[in-house]
């Protein structure tokens, strides 16, 4: 069983078999135990033909590394990481305006499974990763996730720049958050298709990709604190893309980015 | 040395002395280290005029609790804990328009800290918390923050309903967060004088607190996971708030708050 495609805990594993019956690939319950909540659970499990196996609690302690798994755990599906050569097709089968949330370099598992959760909870239709300069999607993340990680796809990707330029090539606006950009994101058009992307927690965004965006963006900042937490930061920016657009009404055609001039073809 | 009153690690200590010196009543370092990074820090306290003692690692291990403090420990001056008889005298002092942030039963020092920092980002003036159900400011907290621990003040309340009726009467408006409200955020006028308030990371806010509150509104979340982080929501609320206030002009006299009609006197 792959380590880091496990869900363990019985609220997680219950509303994940709930939403995303397909997503799991079996329930393991501790042999031996036989209380109200762990039967319910094994009901759920067998209403949704989910295939039930009984573990030790040596076994179990082992594939969650010692975290409280309650008797549960629900080993996921792999299908929702992709690669690099996924993502074309992956923004070609998005209906309506793509979203995106690119982190550059987000290393901490809490942030992480924050920003999957702030993704699905927004209307993201995927995260891209660079694969070698993040935090990989290990069961803590799916765990802060609540969720997210079993719904929205992860594409870990080679080279992040030139991800972002074949996004752009797709006819996305690639918007990253910089506390020193000029503009802030309620003064920027934020409501076409959109990749938004967001540095490390310490360092921001690597050079390259921040000169590989359309359009820097802040968040007015009023008090002392310099930055704010980056899965909080990628949670305003979501929300206030999602704002936007409830406020627009799409026009399907490509269109100038109005703080950038017409992008050169 | 209280315990709850420390930060420690060069960067928090370093940012808390440049922006708030006032605050330090004293810096310790680790007795016989020499390095260029721990001279600096000492020369921009002895700067600031704050009185600098040396401790061995034994004593600084134990007083951040084997956290990794780097050989630098802020002992911080004791008066941002404010209490319930404090809340008038507060908000009478805040110039503008009061923005308040409470928190009922946030447990998890991680999303206090981070609540703090947004609260310091996003222009709110104090953060209350009930005394008795909610996690204290420790050093997590205050290393969370990011400095906004040292910067505004949180008043613990004994009788959490009975202080929101204080602001109530003392002109603010109560908007609780509540997944099942039916009003948006951003439908609903959060551009007055005004006290958010969020619930635990579980439970949301006890019924009591629910019930007080002048109005409920829910973030629209369109994907799988049924809430957000209790830090990500109250982030992304402040942050709503100041979207509006920037777009309107303050009437400073009583209004009707459009959703809810006149509140009864």
């Amino acid at each position: 069983m792959d380590p880091n495609r496990i869900v363990y805990g019985l609220h997680a594993v219950r509303a994940l078999i709930s939403r995303n019956p397909g997503r799991v690939a079996r329930l393991w319950v501790l042999a031996g135990r036989d209380d109200r909540k762990l039967r319910e659970l094994i009901a759920l499990a067998e209403r949704n033909r989910i295939e039930v196996g009984e573990a030790s609690s040596t076994r179990l302690d082992q594939l969650t590394r010692g975290a409280v798994h309650q008797g549960a755990l629900a080993e996921v599906r792999a299908s929702l990481d992709l690669a690099e050569v996924d993502l074309a097709s992956l923004v070609q089968s998005i209906e309506g305006k793509p979203l995106l949330l690119v982190l550059d370099g987000v290393q901490d598992p809490h942030n992480l499974g924050a920003c999957l959760r702030n993704a699905d909870a927004f209307g993201a239709h995927a995260i891209v990763i660079p694969r070698d300069r993040a935090a990989p999607v290990t069961p803590v993340v799916r765990k802060v996730a609540a969720g997210a990680a079993e719904h929205i796809p992860v594409v870990s990707v080679v080279n992040l720049a030139r991800s972002l330029e074949q996004l752009k090539e797709l006819g996305l606006w690639v918007v990253g958050a910089d506390v020193q950009a000029e503009v802030t994101a309620e003064a920027a058009a934020l409501d076409g298709p959109l990749a938004v992307v967001l540095g490390s927690e310490g360092d921001g965004m690597r050079r390259l990709t921040r000169d590989t965006c359309d359009l820097l963006v802040k968040l007015p900042l009023v008090g002392t604190v310099e930055s704010l937490n980056v899965a909080v930061a990628a949670g305003v920016l979501l929300y206030e893309v999602g704002r936007q657009r409830r406020l627009t009404k799409w026009i399907p055609s490509p269109r100038s980015c109005p703080l950038k001039g017409e992008r050169e073809e």
